[in-house]
């Protein structure tokens, strides 16, 4: 069996994850047993929710141990199989982790994958994938938006704000970016056709809220929130009476203590509501908004962008741009 | 015209409500216009809700303006008429103003209620007014417990949480109340019925968490919230999949800069929702909750706690009792 680089957990991360709470390792790949098949990945997605489940208390997901293979969603291709329905040169895609190589079981969660059906194989770890899902559902089934309502994307440079805004659009709404820095801000109203954008650098919370009014008036009918912190109290300061906020992330937090969320009984004011969103709750309906997004994709409606570092050797430095907001669109790590 | 002692707002206050920030006043009824009617008010409903009403920014209501009586329902006696309808010797109950006389209009807020129907004239500004209702509407409808639920109170000595518990164990949930003090928390389960009582006192955010875990140990279900800060921050930790969280009011941080909600994240990892709810939305479904919570407390199944003060010089002292916590029951104050 082939030698494997693995993504080691070292230490469980005080804060920002440091470059030491890493580590690659080689190590030899075990035989297969019955039942199981070996994946070459070749594309890791890197997501912010790794970041959660590199903490002891663990989420929705139970925490990384110390000593494996840092979790993420790979694809690539089956090497060797002792599992029916697995044979070798097959693409897959599956929750694995951040290695040369994994081993898959028949009934898991890695299914085969499709290349010729998308322009790129790694659209299945954004459009297709946790990211594209996340953005369908997350605002259509959570937010529930209605043709003419204003809605406000924070994040909105990101992989999954991106895709939001544009459904938004798509819907008939009106959308507001929030995002850091004027390229990031340009790139919202030129390349994603945000109606406005907001760059938050700069700006503590009341200007930030005043910045919101200034885009929105009358206020708005829908926050997707992935940053939390001064961000989302900027938001809820100018909801609209019966506002719906979808809770996909808080990344502005994850690496710091929370600031918290000081502005709620905005909630009690316009009788608006919070509600935390999870990609996995809508899994058994992936098809459907596969679907979807894909004839706009196909349409020239929907842009995708996609940011692909090289090397597993680099997986530290690609993961961090998501806390510094430093890639252009879906974070992915080319391993092979 | 009669004279009129007014309790009036001098200065808006920083913080905790000062003595100085009010004043009463006297000063002469000004003589009817038609289409008014006089009041003589009995009692007023002292409510948290008029803490935010004294700041500038208004919320839900604009806010009182400076050197005018102090917002609150009352209940009165109409002593003179120039508007159909309203005749010297009823009963009414209106959003009016601390003071021994106010002035109503027809059309407005202002409407009839005939003691005979109810066990004291009081009940009117506690089970069947805007107390009562907020807890009927609140739980029933915003919350949406079903049979079976473990449903957390906060604020459950207060007077809409003794109503909230009470309420969900006649729905068949399981319930548990968090308060202030051993006393309190006797109450709760000896009178309110609550199946486990917690006492915030003396307990950290971790702590009250540990205790609501043992009280809970599969989670809660239902957050009928009116505290905010640890308290709130303590009830995310324990959240089942899907729980439904009522935000009523967040008393703990009317006076004080908020601390904020720093378990957001639990909102996504649990799939669960914050929802503000204001009694006024319900407005004309009241009628339907006045008579389920008349058949219940004419059952015996309902126990409604007033903790009636008496005189318009106490109003101060009275209103205070609301954020010390040491009233037991719906705070009136009596002014006649």
């Amino acid at each position: 069996m082939p030698q494997n680089r693995r993504f080691i957990l070292r230490r469980r991360p005080q804060g920002a994850p440091a470059r030491e709470d890493f580590e690659l390792v080689t190590e030899q790949v075990p035989p297969l047993a019955d039942g199981q098949f070996l994946i070459r990945n070749h594309y890791a997605s890197l997501d912010p929710a790794i970041r959660g489940w590199l903490d002891a208390g663990g989420n929705y997901m139970p925490p990384i141990p110390l000593g494996d293979a840092v979790r993420a969603s790979t694809i690539g291709v089956v090497e060797e199989s002792r599992a029916e329905g697995f044979s070798p040169g097959q693409w897959v895609m599956g929750l694995n982790a951040i290695e040369d190589y994994s081993i898959g079981v028949a009934g898991g969660f890695t299914q085969p994958i499709d290349p010729a059906l998308v322009p790129s194989v790694t659209n299945y770890l954004s459009i297709f994938g946790a990211v594209g899902m996340t953005a369908y559902f997350g605002l259509f089934e959570v937010c529930e938006p209605c043709e003419g309502d204003t809605v406000l994307v924070t994040g909105a440079a990101g992989a999954v704000g991106s895709l939001v805004g544009q459904l938004a659009r798509l819907r008939g709404c009106r959308t507001i970016g929030i995002a850091g820095g004027p390229e990031k801000c340009a790139r919202l109203t030129e390349r994603y056709g945000f109606d406005a954008a907001i760059d938050y650098r700069g700006k503590d919370e009341a200007a930030l809220s005043a910045a919101i009014a200034a885009a929105a008036p009358e206020g708005v009918d829908v926050i997707f929130e992935n940053v939390g912190g001064i961000v989302l109290d900027a938001g809820l300061m100018n909801l609209k009476l019966g506002a719906r906020v979808g809770l996909c992330g808080l990344i502005s937090e994850y690496n710091t203590a929370p600031v918290g969320a000081r502005n709620l009984w905005q909630l009690i004011v316009k009788r608006a509501s919070i509600r935390g969103l999870l990609v996995a709750d809508f899994v058994p309906r992936f098809a459907e908004g596969a679907e979807a997004m894909g004839k706009w994709a196909a349409a020239g409606k929907l842009v995708v962008d996609e940011h692909i570092d090289e090397g597993i050797e680099n997986t530290f430095d690609a993961f961090m741009r998501l806390f510094a907001g430093t890639n252009q669109g879906k974070m992915i790590l080319k391993l092979a």
